[in-house]
């Protein structure tokens, strides 16, 4: 059995069910390294070099946290991560110390677009947001993209700012 | 010595010379309930009725997960916390699994504004974003405070999209 960042039990076997058979969503592995998963990642952003030790740390550091709800999808023929999505959830001290929702990190694969995975991951992380009792889910993406985030059930709100540190 | 809920060396004492002697800028401590932490909270958003008991729980949690920088500026002649602001740190797979920081929930008491009590609460999470190797420091806010966070420092960026479960 893969180690998983988060119990199994949270992923909807109805959003499963919707992908194709070969296709596996699942909580991130700590064995997923071997799979490919900066391979997606970078086309999202920059990921620098890393290392499997330095992935297998940063998985147990986040585990150890908790809040860290990563989601990947696995083509299962070919044993590569095609899909990634993390749900990273805030206790406040705002609504009766509840909990919001903040959607990272989302990507899939050029080779499997056109596929609606990315819909599936938002759909994922909804639900475990819901079975979580996040108050409010939220999330920040380029103006191009809102389209897209209002198919999934989201609402324009707020702008986001921000300020580069290393840069 | 009170409990608080990061290492207070982490404070910058340049940015609290910059408050008048009666305001001290520190970590939240884990008996600010007592200082009215709520009575300041609930001119942000909505608070609930929280207990001493509950507050003192959700600080715990939060101190053990670790991640959140909560920081509260106390009115010592009156021993009322006057204005509150958290960077909540995310550690991620990019940028060589690095860390993001979310600044949420600034807010000042209205018997205290005009003394750029905002402005030294964002001060002090830039520097502590900082001290903690944050890549980049994000915040999402209404348009009209995009003036503000300019002053700050901040630039603007993306949308955010938000979905509340509960309404």
């Amino acid at each position: 059995m893969p180690e998983y960042i988060f119990d199994e039990s949270l992923i909807s076997t109805e959003i499963q069910d919707a992908l194709s058979p070969n296709l596996k969503l699942r909580p991130l592995a700590k064995d997923d390294f071997d799979k490919g998963i900066f391979d997606c990642l970078e086309q999202l952003s920059i990921t620098g070099e890393i290392s499997q030790k330095k992935f297998v740390e940063q998985f147990e550091e986040m585990k150890k946290a908790g809040g860290y709800y990563t989601i990947a999808i696995e083509d299962e023929d070919q044993g590569k991560i095609v899909g990634l999505g993390t749900l990273f959830v805030e206790m406040k001290f705002l609504r009766n110390c509840g909990k919001a929702g903040h959607i990272e990190d989302i990507v899939v694969h050029d080779s499997q677009r056109g596929k609606s995975l990315g819909r599936r991951i938002i759909d994922q992380l909804k639900h475990i947001g819901k079975e979580l009792g996040c108050y409010k889910l939220i999330l920040n993406c380029n103006e191009k993209n809102i389209p897209f985030y209002e198919k999934c059930g989201l609402t324009l709100k707020d702008v986001q700012m921000t300020l580069y540190t290393t840069t």
